[in-house]
């Protein structure tokens, strides 16, 4: 049983939390909230202990939620932190708090790459985060570029430019003072905006640019993604790529799944848990293949998409399992959709 | 067992099949599409037979999902029919097939109330809709202005004119056609909107406009409302009877909950199917009260409010169960947040 604390319970937090503890392999030993809201109350009716700062231990009992220890008992409970604080928190920490004990810990890729010695994607180099002491998981944006170009290149595909152009949620649904509203926001309003060179931390090879705006949307973040491939192929043989791969969804227009919203809805209606949608969702009905160009557009869930990278990284750095075993594992565990998926099938990478 | 058929497998109507079979006293026997699209495939996924009009087999059979029968088939089988159709579609219905039949039906409020013997909220008249042959539950704005008002009156509080001020949300999540993105528009133009009449339909005797707006938003509804008592109450009088009934959630600002974004941040948190949150949440900090004069704001979730109301319609036009035990019944069912409030101990309706 791999014991498994998570510090920081916000939006990915609580996720890669919940994810964690559907795992017969593992178990959570407790999660750090540094405030004592309704998320710390949730957490425990959830069966977490919650754990806080040492600095925070008066407000939390004066709230009326007894702390179970401080971030430094959570570390010594456990064999690998999950860090899931905002962005350069988990620097702080790892300064703070983390270089003080051996454990390893998983960043999250609000951090910059230098934070761990390597960056991970369960698909692309699942093995390369054996043993290492920090690994950081790619953000979603990364993450959904990753897979798009590993579910080509894994089946023989190979891409020779990768042009992605990104239209951003602008905040996540509970983050209320955060804009647009009515606007959109090159964002960067530099070429490339971070996601390509993002990457290229994990697919050392690939000629990628990336171009992204953020809109008044809360619910997903839309590719549009125009691929130049080494040769010619067939519409068909895309198709019959993305199908295959795990964590890839292929949604069709006359089922009814022609928007971000829709696949949200889908999502609900699956019974997912938050409304979830880990998996990246291409538009069937865009894949247009003319000779070597390749174009697509595909959805990514901003708040989940990296949550079953997280539970393979937790096994990945142990070397708990090999690389299909843990991606199949995890993917049955959290209910993603899978028929047709081949796992542990696919061609080598090339 | 209470054998329900489900008319309509949109946003009510899915949400009401899972509520029903939720239930140890009644059972699905069927649901109707129109459709042979994902909602279909997901009914089958949930265990529901489908059924379909009867011009309409061919084309399911042609995408592959067998009907079970056609709507008088489903008609036939049940015991009480939930009519969610699209707004007057329900009429239509009853004209066509459900006069030839004996059986009860709940119509929505998407309806004209004459489609119905009586208007229907459980928490303020259950009684009415026994051995009733047409019953219709009000709709969700209609629904939030009744159960704000009972939550007072039941417990000794009269509410002498009721001023409500919506805002609606412009469109559900999945309506990705429907506006507007960028305009707040008066919705009807004219004084009062229509809920300020239907809440008449359940609640006679009370003095109450509507004024109403729609705002690009497909999370929930937003009243702010302005209720002269019948004499000087305390605000902890008031926030005593809003926190003691049920189907009504106070939600703290305190806790991290000062928006409708955030109250579904919860429900999601909670688990909740679809990320649902059927009570009304009434924020606690806006109640306000000074004098006789008592103001406050809550969200009304126009996806699910309804879905409890149904439940208990179908046991209310049976006489299968006495309110209180029906309304809680329902409740613990659906998990609702219950802490504090108290089943069937309330004062009677003045």
């Amino acid at each position: 049983m791999i014991r498994v604390g998570v510090v920081g319970y916000g939006t990915i937090g609580k996720r890669v939390a919940d994810a964690i503890a559907a795992q017969d392999d593992m178990k959570i030993v407790g999660v750090l909230k540094t405030k004592p809201d309704y998320g710390a109350m949730l957490a425990l009716r959830r069966g977490f202990p919650v754990y806080t700062l040492p600095e925070r231990v008066d407000e939390f009992r004066k709230a009326g939620v007894e702390p179970a220890g401080t971030i430094e008992d959570l570390i010594k409970a456990s064999d690998v932190i999950v860090d899931a604080s905002p962005e350069d928190v988990g620097r702080e920490n790892k300064e703070k708090y983390y270089q003080k004990y051996g454990k390893p810990v998983i960043f999250q890729g609000g951090e910059e790459a230098d934070v761990a010695e390597v960056s991970f994607n369960a698909l692309a180099n699942y093995e390369e985060a054996r043993g290492r002491r920090y690994v950081r998981v790619v953000s979603c944006n990364t993450t959904g570029i990753i897979r798009a170009l590993t579910a080509l290149r894994l089946n023989g595909i190979g891409v020779r430019k990768a042009r992605v152009f990104i239209v951003r949620r602008g905040a996540d649904p509970k983050e209320f003072k955060r804009g647009p509203i009515n606007d959109v926001v090159p964002n960067p309003v530099t070429v490339p905006s971070h996601h390509g060179p993002d990457v290229k931390t994990v697919l050392r090879d690939v000629d990628i640019v990336t171009v992204a705006v953020a809109v008044p949307v809360t619910i997903m973040h839309m590719h549009m993604a125009y691929f130049e491939l080494d040769s010619p192929h067939s519409r068909d043989a895309v198709i019959e790529a993305i199908a295959r791969t795990p964590r890839v969804y292929i949604a069709e227009a006359g089922r009814g799944l022609q928007s971000l919203a829709q696949i949200i809805e889908l999502a609900r209606d699956l019974g997912r848990a938050r409304g979830d949608f880990p998996e990246i969702a291409v538009f069937g009905d865009s894949i247009t293949v003319s000779g070597s160009e390749l174009y697509m557009m595909y959805g990514v869930h901003q708040e989940s998409i990296v949550v079953p990278e997280n539970v393979d990284a937790v096994r990945a750095v142990l070397g708990a399992l090999p690389k299909w075993a843990s991606i199949e594992k995890t993917d049955r565990s959290l209910g993603l959709l899978a028929e047709g998926k081949r796992y542990g099938q696919l061609a080598p990478r090339p």
